[in-house]
């Protein structure tokens, strides 16, 4: 049997007894279900931690559905887990404390376009990729991506980004206001829609990034933008990461305002031409995209490979076709199934850290060197705009040292970014799997003011208990 | 004797006892003054409330000292007030329910600039316009500019914002970390300086805008920006304000990034040209500003000719060089001075909504029309890219119908800006003058949600006691 890292459980499970099963079922109908194919479904996500199945799924239709569960949740002490589409890598749609999974399935609408505002309003269980389908015709786009084809939801929860943050930001920056059912039954709105204010305490961004575990959000208001009017990538290979990042400092403080710029390893990109039969040099590679205007761009395509040439860039290849600009950005996208096949059966294992700009090549570098001793492949690939980057480590399941030795890794790697100001999780979030490390990240205080916060939002343990702060110290 | 309105007081007061008073004396030597003078000189801010004298004041130097005063005012139960320069216009720093204020005026350093990062970590008296004098020569600035000379730390506590929010956004999006005293006389910091995180409830929003109600701000780390390569100012008229928020809207949608977008009526044309010796078209206008590169901003321009063309501006003129520039701008931040001379001897009464820009013409136009029947004059100012607005009232101080006119105008502004979907206050904050109308913008739950935000991070209720949220429902 496949070895599994052991989960941590703050405090007992609290399962649902049969009285509460029939309460659910007689409010929900069908609605609720404790079949095994469905309760085994919402018991994994795409992180390390064993299966754990809820003791029902309920797929919510409307708030009145979420607002009727929370009661019910509280009246028979039962968790209540928020469930997106299953994409955290970090295990926080696990009911590790018992009770029933609310899956976003059904509510999957999008409510409100409001192009003069630059917002639209969506239920959670809206995919981004729907979103810019939907608002397409608009001449708007919601730009954060993250990569899976997460749901809204799940986004907001984990205060989710992906590769065009540096210029559009994270979830943090484009929530603009949220419908959240609080732990009496209640519905607030987090904000008005006013695009700035300064009337009271900021709960849309206490709600963005809190995981489920201080209410359920029911509706999300979103900034979007302008379709670019003209969008166009380069690649550019370099001798060093320092190079690399070097040039994407000096590209940022000129004022380009740069709309992705990712950064490959030799390795990932060796792996990434070896998938997508590409021929990119097998050396450190920024992958850059620019929006803006035609004139704006070509302006801007000056600059940047006088810098890039400044700090030894080589191979330097602009990508104004559609076309070309597709063969690029779909090898990139396509990293995480490159790894995969580098060890066909294997099991891939993501980091997360994020530091400041100037610490980054310092500490992808002293990564790397950790990393040497490895027997199993890995890669890295960074958002390096904002500092953010990923090892992906690909280990056998079944080897329960090589578990260890890619835990043993993140560890360090994590105590290394936080010692350099940063941070464990730059956008895939705590879950299950973070926790230990906030403690070092923010110390006792600052945690012990997070978990003063949880107990007064959530004074039953109700929400999503056992993720991100214990519930006791 | 002038009329002033009531000061509300939602707690008995709590004054600084003898045995108190000689501890504080004790602890702090000179640095605590229980003089006279310096008592009245923060006893006020821009408010329209009489004045109310704190029982002393300290001068803060350092961490310690904030530190040691959060320990005395817990131990002998008394209030403590943050002050940076006191030019809060909601009655932000009036120690109401007694206490000590805490003047930051020596606490005014510029402690870190990371020119890679685009981070600069500065005390909370730095002045906003001495924090750019000390980061120029570094090609960097932090863009955001309330009018006021006001301290970072005010601007930090009251989520202030100002003309180039449409670009740069507000202190909301550009405080990237805090150290803050908690009630504990513990010193956090609410986040690492990666440029982002998902590790964890967001605190750093959490203290933004927090108005000194949960602890004491002793650092900011702020976001700056690559000063611009090239800015250009326009102004443009139009034959009604819904033509210029029209163009507004079109601009934006069309991608032109424009920093700055402010709208004047036409009362507010006349006051500038009579006070500044102006020659503005006496109609409704739009002053832009846009920060590129030369070639971007040309290709702005045509954009932006042809827009504001199609929505009926006329008399469209363009500042490039910076003297003209200056012309345009040093009119527009000399407005406030522009209405003080339209009655000399008068007061100025200004409002705050903000509302989502699609609702802007109409809200502005109903609140003009409010306006009419007023014998005192008045003229409307707002940051047209945000949905922000002002109306500047000047009234005799010594009219007591006057200052329930203009309250009564207030009023109503603000019920017609909640009912729009906007809030009381765009960027000014709630001090005591808005908590009326937080339970009309944000309903009763949302409501004691911050109410036990503030009980669970001010057991005592220490902190600025009786702004924002009252303590008991």
């Amino acid at each position: 049997m496949a070895y599994s890292p052991a989960t941590p459980v703050s405090s007992a499970p609290r399962h649902l007894c049969e009285t509460a099963r029939a309460a659910f079922v007689a409010h929900f109908g069908e609605r609720f279900t404790t079949g095994a194919a469905v309760r085994d479904h919402h018991a994994r996500d795409e992180s390390a931690y064993p299966p754990v199945q809820p003791d029902g799924v309920l797929f919510a239709r409307d708030t009145d559905d979420v607002v009727a569960a929370v009661k019910l949740c509280t009246q028979f002490n039962v968790p209540l887990i928020p469930f997106g589409i299953g994409s955290s890598i970090e295990g926080h749609v696990l009911p590790i404390e018992g009770g029933i999974t609310i899956d976003f399935r059904d509510m999957n609408r999008v409510l409100a376009i409001q192009p003069e505002d630059f917002t639209v309003t969506v239920q959670p269980g809206v995919i981004r990729t729907q979103l810019n389908d939907e608002i397409r015709h608009t001449g708007l786009f919601f730009p954060i991506d993250p990569g899976a084809h997460a749901s809204i939801g799940g986004m907001t929860a984990t205060r989710a980004s992906g590769t065009n943050a540096v210029r559009y930001g994270t979830m943090r920056d484009n929530v603009l206001s949220l419908k959240v059912v609080t732990a009496t039954g209640e519905v607030i709105r987090t904000s008005s829609r006013a695009r700035k204010s300064s009337a009271g305490y900021d709960l849309t961004h206490l709600y963005v990034g809190s995981e489920g575990t201080l209410g359920v959000i029911v509706e999300i208001t979103l900034r979007v933008y302008p379709l670019p009017e003209a969008v166009t990538a380069a690649v550019c290979s370099f001798p060093t990461l320092r190079h690399a990042v070097q040039a994407v400092t000096e590209i940022m403080q000129s004022g380009v305002p740069i709309a992705r710029v990712e950064f490959m390893d030799e390795r990932a990109v060796r792996a990434v031409n070896a998938y997508s039969k590409t021929a990119l040099a097998e050396q450190p590679l920024l992958l850059f995209e620019f929006h803006g205007s035609p004139a704006g761009i070509a302006e801007q395509a000056v600059i940047v490979q006088e810098l890039t040439a400044g700090q030894g860039g080589t191979a330097f290849q602009w990508a104004e076709k559609p076309e070309e600009r597709t063969v690029l950005w779909t090898a990139r996208h396509n990293y995480y199934f490159a790894c995969l096949q580098q060890r066909p059966g294997g099991r891939a294992i993501t980091t997360d850290v994020c530091v400041p700009i100037s610490r980054l090549a310092d500490c992808v570098t002293d990564t790397a060197a950790d990393l040497q001793s490895l027997a199993f492949p890995w890669s890295i690939v960074g958002h390096v705009g904002d500092g953010n980057f990923h090892v992906v480590m690909m280990i056998d399941a079944d080897n329960e040292q090589e578990w260890h030795q890619a835990e043993d890794i993140n560890n360090r790697l994590v105590l290394r970014a936080i010692q350099m100001d940063g941070t464990c999780t730059g956008e895939h979030g705590v879950g299950i799997h973070k926790m230990g490390f906030l403690k070092a990240e923010h110390g006792e205080a600052a945690l012990q003011l997070m978990r003063n916060i949880k107990h007064a939002y959530d004074p039953n343990n109700i929400f999503n208990p056992g993720k991100i702060v214990s519930w006791s110290a």
